[in-house]
Formats: C-alpha cells, sequence, structure tokens
C-alpha cells in the first residue's frame, strides 16, 4: 500500500489526517496557512520530516497572496510568516530548519521580480519533500544493516511513513530490512498520552504487511527481560551537537531499560533533525501540552487496528537488586535479602 | 474522608466497585461466591491485601450454605471452593494466602461441629481484614521515616486504601508521613493498560488532601531526570524469598529508571505477600490478560478526578551516552558523538 503523508496538489497542501486513524484514513486540503498552523498544533500533521516539509510548504501558502512587488514588504511579510509558523510547535527541529531553508532561499533570490522569488520558494517547498523521500530510504539502508533476519525491534511513536512524506526514519529501517528479505518482528509502544505508537505506528506497519504487536509502555522492560527484543529503534524531534536527542516522551525510558538490559538503543534521523548550533540536550525546549491530552480519553473506536496482536501482561517481576528496601509490617527489610527476609519474617 | 474498601456486612461481602471510579463511588453487596469471583476477575475488587481479605470472606461465601454436619463432605466442598477462587487471578500471593489460612484454621478444627468451623471461618476472615489495618499502619509508621519533609514520591498503581482495607502500603507509607506532618508531594503513574494509578491512585490521594500530580507512564524518566523525584515507592503482589517482586506491570520500568538516576527504589507489602516457597521471580505466574483491555478506550469520563493535577511534557531529551547509534542519511553514526556528529554532516 503506498500511502503520503503530506503533498502539494491543485495548489493546496495535502495532509492525511491523523487524528482520525486508525479508524478512518481521509485527506483533507489546506488552502490557509492558519488552517495549517492547527493541523500542526492538533498534530493532524506530526513527525519531525513530515514538519519540515508542512513548514517549507506552509511559507508559500503565507506569502502567495502578497500583493505588493516590493522586497521590503515582501520580506516583512515572510518574516511574519516565519514567526507564525514558529509559533506552533517548538521541539522538532525540522519545522524550523524548513523555514529557514525557505528564507534563505528568498534572501538569496531578492533580487528577482516578487513573483518569481514566489515560484522558487514553491519550488524548495517541493524540492523539501524530494530530498525527504531520498534520505529516508538511505536511512532505511544503512540502518537494515544493523538488523539480522528475524531481529525483533521495539519502536515509540511514530517515525514512519505518517512522520514522513512517505517511507519512515525508524520504521523506514524496518521496511528497508524486509525489502531485503528478512523477517522482522516489531514491538510498537503504545505511546501515552496520544497514542501515536498504536493509533499510528500499528496501523502501518500492519498496513505494509510487518509483523507488530502493540503493547502499553509499560511492558517494555518485560519484553526485554523476556529476550523478545534485539533492539530499539526511535525517531527524532532535535539531535544536539553532542548527540543528545530530544523525542517523544518515552523514548528517555526505553534506553535507559535498554542499556539495563544490554540491548542496542538506535536514533534514527535525516540531517535536518541535527541542530548543530546546540551543545546538549539541556537547551532543547520541551512542549508542554494540555492536560486534558492525558485525562480524557474520548475514543470510542479502537486505539489500534481491528487485526492488530497485542500483549497484555498484568505484572512484570523487579528484580531483588534493584529494590533500595522492602517495607514491612516488621521493619524495613535491606539487603541481602535472601538472608534477610527470611530473619524478619522468622522474628516476627 | 474514611472509606473502607472491603467490609462484611448484613451477612455479605461489602465492596466499593473499583471500576466505576473515579466518576462514581459505589458500593456493591455480594452474597454469592461467584459473583465475588466474577468482582476479582474484573477487578471490582483488586489489590493483594484486599484480594487476601476477599479470599478469606469468599470462602466463608461457598461453605455457609453446605448442607452436611460430617467432616468427610465439608472438607471436599471446601476444596472445590479453594480450587475455585485461586483461578480467578494467579499473580497476588495474598488470595492464596487467605486461602490458605482459612483451610488450615478449618482442619485444625476438624473435630467441631460443622456450624461451628463455619462460624470459625467467618470469624478468620474478619481477622484478616483486622491484621491488614494494623499491618498497613506498620508499614506506615516505618516507611514513613524513609522519607523527609517535603519528600516528592513517585508511585504507580494503587498500593493504597483501595489496594488494602481502608489504608495502602505504599500509599499507607504517604499518608503515615502527611500524619507526621511533612508534605509530601506524589507523582501518580497513570498504569496503562487498566489505569489504577490515574482512576485510583490519583483519586484516593486527592481526596485525603495529598498534593498528587498525575502523569502517563512515560514521563518517569523525565521526572527523574529534572530532580523532581526523591523516592519511588510501589506495592507488590508477590515477593520471592530473594526478593524478586511481583507488581503491576510497569515497575520493573520505574525501578531500573530509579537506578539509572541514583534513586531509592522501595517495596511496601504487608507479610502476607511473602511467598518464602519460591527462590526467585523465574518461579512466578505472569497473569497475561485479554488485548482489549489494551485497545479499547471506551471510556466517556475523565480518568482522573476532575481536579486533579496533570503534567503532560510532550517530549524527554535521550542523553548521548545512552544511544548506541544515530542512523542517519549519510550512515550511522557512533560515538564519540561530539566529534563524529560534525564530522559525518560536514563530509556530506
Amino acid at each position: 500500500m503506498n500511502i503520503r503523508t503530506i503533498d502539494w496538489k491543485n495548489n493546496k497542501i495535502r495532509l492525511i489526517d491523523q487524528t482520525k486513524l486508525p479508524g478512518k484514513f481521509v485527506y483533507i486540503d489546506m488552502v490557509s496557512l492558519k488552517s495549517l498552523w492547527q493541523a500542526i498544533k492538533e498534530l493532524k500533521v506530526r513527525g519531525a520530516p513530515a514538519l519540515g516539509a508542512a513548514a517549507g510548504l506552509g511559507m508559500y501558502l503565507g506569502i502567495k497572496d502578497y500583493p505588493g512587488s516590493d522586497w521590503a514588504g515582501f520580506s516583512s511579510k515572510l518574516n511574519s510568516v516565519v514567526r507564525y509558523i514558529a509559533s506552533s510547535r517548538p521541539t522538532a527541529r525540522n519545522l524550523f530548519w524548513g523555514i529557514e531553508r525557505i528564507s534563505r532561499v528568498a534572501l538569496e533570490n531578492k533580487n528577482k521580480s516578487i513573483a518569481k522569488i514566489k515560484q522558487i520558494i514553491l519550488a524548495e517547498g517541493k524540492k523539501i519533500m524530494q530530498e525527504d523521500r531520498a534520505s529516508c530510504r538511505k536511512i532505511g539502508e544503512y540502518g537494515a544493516r544493523l538488523l539480522k533476519d528475524k531481529a525483533k525491534v521495539l519502536t515509540i511513536c511514530n517515525a514512519g511513513i505518517l512522520a514522513t512524506i512517505d517511507y519512515g526514519t525508524a520504521l523506514g529501517v524496518i521496511y528497508s530490512a524486509q525489502k531485503q528479505g528478512k523477517e522482522i518482528k516489531v514491538f510498537s509502544c503504545e505511546t501515552r498520552p496520544l497514542l501515536q505508537g498504536a493509533r499510528l505506528s500499528t496501523w502501518e506497519l500492519y498496513k505494509q504487511g510487518v509483523d507488530v504487536t502493540m503493547i502499553a509502555d509499560n511492558t517494555a522492560a518485560f519484553l526485554m527481560n523476556n529476550g523478545e527484543i534485539d533492539a530499539v529503534i526511535a525517531g527524532a524531534d532535535r539531535i544536539a551537537a553532542n548527540g543528545d536527542s530530544a523525542n517523544k516522551i518515552g523514548t528517555f525510558n526505553l534506553a535507559i531499560l535498554a542499556q539495563y538490559h544490554r540491548i542496542p538503543f538506535y536514533i534514527a534521523a535525516p540531517e535536518s533533525t541535527f541542530d548543530l548550533r546546540i551543545k546538549n540536550g539541556l537547551e532543547i525546549k520541551i512542549e508542554m501540552r494540555r492536560k486534558e491530552e492525558v485525562v480524557k480519553l474520548l475514543l470510542k473506536k479502537d486505539i489500534a487496528p481491528a487485526g492488530a496482536k497485542v500483549l497484555n501482561p498484568a505484572f512484570d517481576i523487579t528484580p531483588q537488586q534493584l529494590i533500595s528496601g522492602i517495607i514491612t509490617d516488621y521493619g524495613i527489610i535491606r539487603q541481602p535479602y535472601s538472608k534477610n527476609i527470611r530473619k524478619i519474617l522468622k522474628e516476627s
């Protein structure tokens, strides 16, 4: 199944409305910058590389009806569009990268007519999409080398087709490995609060014929401990010069759990996600979102496609070496537990 | 607010129907063993210590109408009740502990009349509840010593009033610290898939006037890294002789995250949760539950009480030392990242 997340069609931005998935697969057309801004804010379109393209095409939507023919006025309009798009979501590097790239191209061509500059901006927006399609396939090829046949991969959120133009970064690695004839088994963390892993990754992997099992985020350590995970691959929203990587809340958790289990943890991302101007993660601004996203579960539909596999263990085991103390009605038991549990319970 | 999770009233077991919380606070009365079995299976009553009491009282419900007066027939009936209750949920030690305790008391009094043995069984069921009330308060006292004034505690699932008779184990520690005049701030992991942390812990802490903030489970490492957590305290469903502790799925995750951040991780549980016959966690049977619990979010109501605080960061930062490789469109970047990111991006 060929899926195209974002495209330029009939002078409009055409998007898949990702808030309707997995229940409904619908396209929406954007003719105004305001509706695009709203779509970004409400996560109808999301995923760092897709946001880079949305920003590029959005710049064109923002300036295409500018009536003047003077650079100064046009440039001022361009700057207001930059600020407006930048106000939608703060964390994804690609969004800013897209804006900056369009601004730079406009500046480089400031001596041309405004009509010509508008054409150049649109062409640059289309070029961002073409480049993303190519770079995702390269990421896929490089990443697939890391996966053996029958590898079991854990992923979080959606760094797939739906986060890019049409292929994916973390999930692009899976698709490339599959094309090479490798059988890959994927576990998709549902990714609370907004369930992109359940709604989007499980959906697209299922549509692409990949063996995917959805899990609650809490199940990750349980699976790793059972030998069910060979690698973790996640996307990124922004990568600092030292490699610190911002991605969906919960990614950091998986990285620690993977290290504890000596499982490799990979980030997959295109060049446009790197931000070399910032030294490390401390300088990355984290978007705080509305409490209602966590508290309200108004979905009446299922959060994953009907046929998707799900693993639902009710409990896990915390190994004793991770427990600082066991607070009991007979006092606090400390290490070594094998000795002290028997001692305190016998004394009682 | 005084809340009693399970009680014996008018010849019936009276339970809070926990599947209705936080929206509705309703009691249900159980007159048959079958309805109690169903209530346990559907998590209307849950939490290891509460299940111990339910098992004790359930044994009485199961045998109270036995018409015969012979020990052999009564004993056979008792054994079938044991098997039936044991088939409800496999992981919580206290359930089996409750059954075994009643069976033992019956056996010890086998020379008495069946009518008398029935009375002894009911009295033992009530005694289990009394003992739990006392032991939770002791756990609270011991545990509270571990918490300083203004301590920030992370917890998962519900090991509170609603998991015991009326006080809690992990949350009992919070209540005791609060009684000592300490200001404790609690973060409650919502605990997917069944959201006991959101629906039950956030609700009861809020009702008891504790400063509680609900989070998606994915937010735990983010908070720890920001210095927002001084201790993690969880309950347990079964503790092996070596200290390995079974508890709600996701507890193991928190223990690893806590170790990484050098934050103490405590288990709080009464004696009845220990199972000294098993050596370690490998011998603990993990209950696997229905996929629908993960996939369907049919709740139209909020998952936490209306006034509850919620923290909803959309992203977190994975520190570079936890990343095995960054898969990019220019190849896979390995450690040291500060050098190699610049190198590979400059080369391109």
